[in-house]
């Protein structure tokens, strides 16, 4: 897989995590705590995101954001996945007219 | 600000929708129900994410984080921030030995 | 179990659209793509009621906490648990002082 | 406003930790933080509600589903709505044939 940039080194500090001491590093405790840990953060941290957003608070949204995208990272971490694969699922969607794709499935 | 591989063009493509007409592009409609549209997604995307982690299932993570990272881009573009800021908020806590930095700050 | 107000007749009615058609009755329709149906609705209303909460708009936000009980309650009626029961779980709480319980509880 | 059980008595005891010692008591903490710091946690316990039905586990579920509607309370509370006002909302739809309604409503 090719490595993309800042996050495929996010992803191997991450990973470099797993097994380690949850009193020292933050990751490895959202590790002990699989899948679940993680995935709580992913709930507030959207809720953050949200309200960062109404908030009109520019340099928040961006905190928050990096902040949701990260624990993103942890739960595709505990899955194995890279964040290069959500990268090329993206790149699909683009390149075979993804977006368009999406415009026209129903809601649901 | 350097370009980032497959987020600097999924947001190009998004930033393009601006305008656009509601009834053919689905960003475009996203648009058109601002800030709240996309923010909406943002938290049923993040329970998609949550639900497929549960399920243990593999591609369905892979696509529903895809999910949540093109509605939260959507809502990054809404507020005029491009993905590399968010990526450059990343890069300087990985710089700044962030990762620890956050293991050692209070949850809030 | 004691009915209470409001909420075991929603839940009753909730109950009866079990096996009812998806296309004429909305309930029918969460049923059918259970659990994940209204488990979706969860996490967008929840970040409804965020947005209104955020807007202000109190009215806005009456409605959108209706919706995410609601939908709760169809994930409650999905498990064969009825409302009454998180009443209960909330008196027990309150009962046994567990407001402040929690109040002393670390944040996790 | 009528009151009704369990609910009219919670929102009693919330009302009551306005201006409380944060130090002291869990809610007065969350109002010394308002508006966001009962709204992340309505981003959280929503996530674990959705976790709790996914897991299967019964008296988890009724547990999360009592912390989400705890802290929507506290939410309402926030904007001065009592809880029996989304009660009154809820029984509206019955009464208006409201779940009927939301089945022909366009989903947004």
């Amino acid at each position: 897989m090719e490595r993309v940039a800042v996050l495929s080194d996010v992803a191997d500090v991450i990973d470099s995590r797993k097994g380690g001491d949850p009193k020292t590093s933050y990751v490895a405790k959202l590790f002990s705590k699989a899948p679940d840990g993680a995935l709580k953060k992913v709930g507030e941290e959207a809720a953050e995101v949200i309200m960062a957003a109404k908030d009109g608070d520019r340099d928040h949204l961006i905190y928050e954001t990096a902040d949701l995208w990260f624990h993103c990272m942890v739960v595709l971490s505990q899955a194995g996945i890279r964040p290069e694969e959500v990268l090329a699922e993206l790149a699909r969607r683009e390149g075979t007219s993804g977006l368009v794709e999406k415009a026209n499935r129903k809601e649901s």
